[in-house]
């Protein structure tokens, strides 16, 4: 891996004329990538999903400095497939079912190479006018495929950004936030500001807040319920504030979640803002997972409320086709975003941002400089129209429930949360065991799952209770996937509680 | 653009079953945006560099709905021939003068195709090893050809990290060294905390400051003057930090720069590190731009004194050969960054992350998830080799000296601050003319440059004089470019002047 020469300049050598973006060369390189990728994604199911590999394994075989010879391709990719390819754990296996499985696209593919290809930075608009226009047309699309509100678009009052992701959303809207409250309550009174989340809100939250410098001790987690299915009572959380209230404290923000990581537990986004709105709170909907989902009308039930918030954003990477990184962010109000945002260094001035009939991406978000993001969305759009995405959203949650009725037929599981998208919750529970008996079982099916490389599948704990997230969504999933991860999830339980019986019986 | 289908579910349509990942769909039309990518490489000269579009061009040619059905590639393909590409400004083009311009290479395109393609999220390094280690690998290599201490690398005390931009940077360590004061003397004294750089210091440093809740006010932006070439003097830092101390508040931070924005002023790192050191002060170095030259030796002493500074950040993507986003961040104590950034919620916990003998990278940064970022830096690393690293720095350097000497030699013109790296600050300056003279016609000449699409330059504004910058570094970039540039430059000025002449006598 990587040659043993030193890089040292005292060992010089003659090297013919260095063109790194000769067009020839770069056709023909290109095109044996073209050729790995798809070949890697026809033989992808032959990896283990979850790397096997030990801390240090890669480390251990570079060498330690840069080669100061060039190497060829082929070299490399050697050292790509002998050595990069055991540590990797396979996101766009079939049988990848962990987390939030990330769903992807030749479309989007496509649309990043091209935004690689151009490397256009669109900080303002004059800086590439195509980049800040298709940008401002997709959000407008996206927003109306969701049935925001005309206030959240461009040919509204408000309008919509790409980031990042959640966190740089987040982080943007609460600065924003911060800043109008700090406008009245004056800058020295910072310490008094409070936020609000539930203990179910993704753990970046917390960070973001943290970030934009509001107390720790202010950040509220108000606890869920499984009663609740883990959403956030509207009820506590006005109690919440007016606690805060009474102790002379500032109600800022409330982050609400519509589909959460744990359990994909959605907040009643409309009572949350009616409860936000008696005290002037900044309400963001965090819907990275679950927003994608409401492209059909059977669904888009949870957003209702949201023309009664502040912010929105859903992340296209998650669930929408697109690589990472994709986070869509509308606001009601720009004007506070880039009051809180903007810069404005001599040279970066021109006639068009001065003429103000432009939007300039770079009082948007935390960075100057931005990539030529649109196009990857953009690409989806066009590519595959609204009936094909309704359809993907509609197939992935098809599979889920078909995973649900495997657990529900057998009286071995049991469901922890009712499923609301594609994300089965479930645990073993063979009946007469104690609570930490049930974890330890469950821990070790896990365990077990994940060595055989066939599957990889992640836990959470809810509600004191340790359950196994069966997710799908991996682009390349279909039903036999499924099935024989069930099957795979029952062989192992069977081998299991086997083992334990047999435990039993020796103890 | 775009079909005029309305995206309502109203309008149904059978679409077949919809496959957005066939390995042989994927290699067919990614082969297809090879081929276009290459010949747009090609005859990227063909296209005027700055775009000559007025506001508006694309949003009012876009339909106002994503299509219901599916498109083709080819009409996709045909709509950013004829739609997106004027509305382009051509970073790649090697007549592209403006800014820092971006380097880019072909070793870069493979890495993040790769990157893209594998789309694993190494938010910690149990969910992808190789994302992880390949990062630690790369950041080490690349601290070794800096010839930075080894408190900076993971083979000695320290560590470094692949962050998007340098605003996320220097937000980051900005976040660590608040949350250590704070610890110090309360939360609620946040208000006192005062952090420094020069009033050259990059726009995105104040706004990070902002972000961390520093108090605007306590953000000091110390003048730099033209006898200094604008670099920050350790002599009134040392004198505005005596004075914050004795009015009771709490020097924190200060940014200094090895290669400024406006000029590439570079501020004298030891000397700030010195004084610094008293009063207990983080001290980052932003090299985003200059940072890239040190791995020559005749430029590495603009690096002195790094071994007493806390962090240094450093961006590929501008002078290293990568494509956007990639801003490389060393720090001498990896601690205090995790603990200001760490997370740890349920669903990621891990064993090798609880055994604290793997890095997890989301501790380092804004965000929870990331990309594959260290393939792009291995790709160039390995493909060119540090020689001919060295010798891509050093032909943009002698590109830029030969600008230089043409302007010297025609009297019409004057050097404004000398040259360091591969940025030329100059202006038309011919003689009797009052100042505002001046800056009028070196404003019309940059506007009759660009104007005609074979060159786009940019301007700044130091110590009162507009200048204009040449920056040497579009990857394509050759002599020949440079030399057709000071032509061009030569011709507008002779225009010009002669109006101003024409006017002058009909005057």
């Amino acid at each position: 891996m990587g040659s043993l020469d030193s890089n040292f300049p005292e060992n010089p050598v003659s090297v013919p004329e260095f063109k790194p973006l000769d067009p020839e060369d770069f056709r023909r390189q290109a095109h044996q990538m073209v050729d790995f990728i798809a070949d890697y994604y026809k033989n992808i199911e032959s990896y283990p999903v979850l790397s096997q590999v030990e801390p240090g394994f890669l480390r251990t075989r570079s060498p330690g400095s840069a080669p100061y010879r060039p190497e060829s391709l082929e070299t490399i990719m050697n050292d790509i497939k002998s050595d990069i390819l055991p540590g990797m754990t396979h996101w766009l296996s079939p049988n990848f079912f962990a987390f939030f499985p990330a769903t992807v696209s030749t479309a989007s593919f496509l649309g990043e190479m091209l935004c690689t290809a151009f490397n256009a930075v669109g900080f303002n608009w004059q800086a590439s006018p195509a980049v800040t226009e298709l940008e401002m047309v997709v959000m407008d699309w996206f927003a109306q495929m969701l049935k925001l509100p005309k206030s959240f678009m461009f040919s509204g009052t408000g309008g919509g950004v790409i980031q990042g992701t959640t966190s740089e959303a987040i982080l943007c809207t609460l600065i924003a936030a911060r800043d109008r409250a700090l406008e009245r309550i004056g800058v020295e009174n910072i310490g008094k500001l409070v936020v609000y989340g539930s203990d179910q809100t993704h753990s970046t939250y917390t960070k973001a807040c943290k970030l934009a410098g509001i107390v720790p001790s202010n950040i509220r987690s108000i606890p869920t319920k499984i009663d609740n299915f883990f959403a956030l009572s509207p009820a506590l959380l006005k109690k919440t504030i007016e606690a805060d209230v009474a102790d002379g404290l500032v109600p800022l923000y409330v982050c609400a979640t519509v589909g959460t990581t744990s359990t994909t537990a959605v907040d009643p986004v409309e009572a949350i803002a009616n409860v936000a709105k008696d005290y002037g709170l900044w309400v963001h909907v965090d819907a990275a997972y679950g927003g994608s989902a409401c492209i059909c009308p059977e669904f888009r039930q949870f957003l209702n409320g949201v023309d009664q918030i502040d912010s929105l954003s859903l992340s296209p990477h998650k669930w929408f086709l697109s690589y990472l990184d994709c986070c869509c962010l509308w606001v009601k109000n720009p004007g506070l975003l880039v009051k809180a945002l903007s810069t404005n260094p001599e040279y970066l001035k021109n006639k068009a941002s001065e003429s103000q009939s432009v939007v300039d991406y770079k009082d948007w978000q935390v960075g100057t400089g931005r990539r030529f993001k649109a196009l990857r969305l953009w690409m989806i759009f066009r590519s595959y129209g609204v009936a094909n995405l309704q359809s993907h959203i509609r197939s992935d949650v098809r599979m889920a429930k078909m995973f649900e009725g495997f657990i529900k037929l057998d009286p071995r599981f049991e469901i922890v949360v009712p499923r609301r998208f594609s994300l089965v919750c479930f645990r073993l529970n063979p009946g007469g065991s104690d609570p930490q008996k049930t974890e330890r079982l469950n821990r070790k099916l896990l365990e077990w799952l994940n060595s055989t490389g066939r599957v990889y599948m992640t836990h959470t704990i809810v509600g004191g209770v340790y359950t196994l997230r069966f997710a799908v969504g991996a682009t390349l999933t279909e039903e036999r996937h499924v099935t024989a991860a069930w099957k795979l999830i029952r062989e192992g339980t069977d081998l299991l509680l086997e083992e334990e019986n047999v435990f039993c019986l020796e103890g």
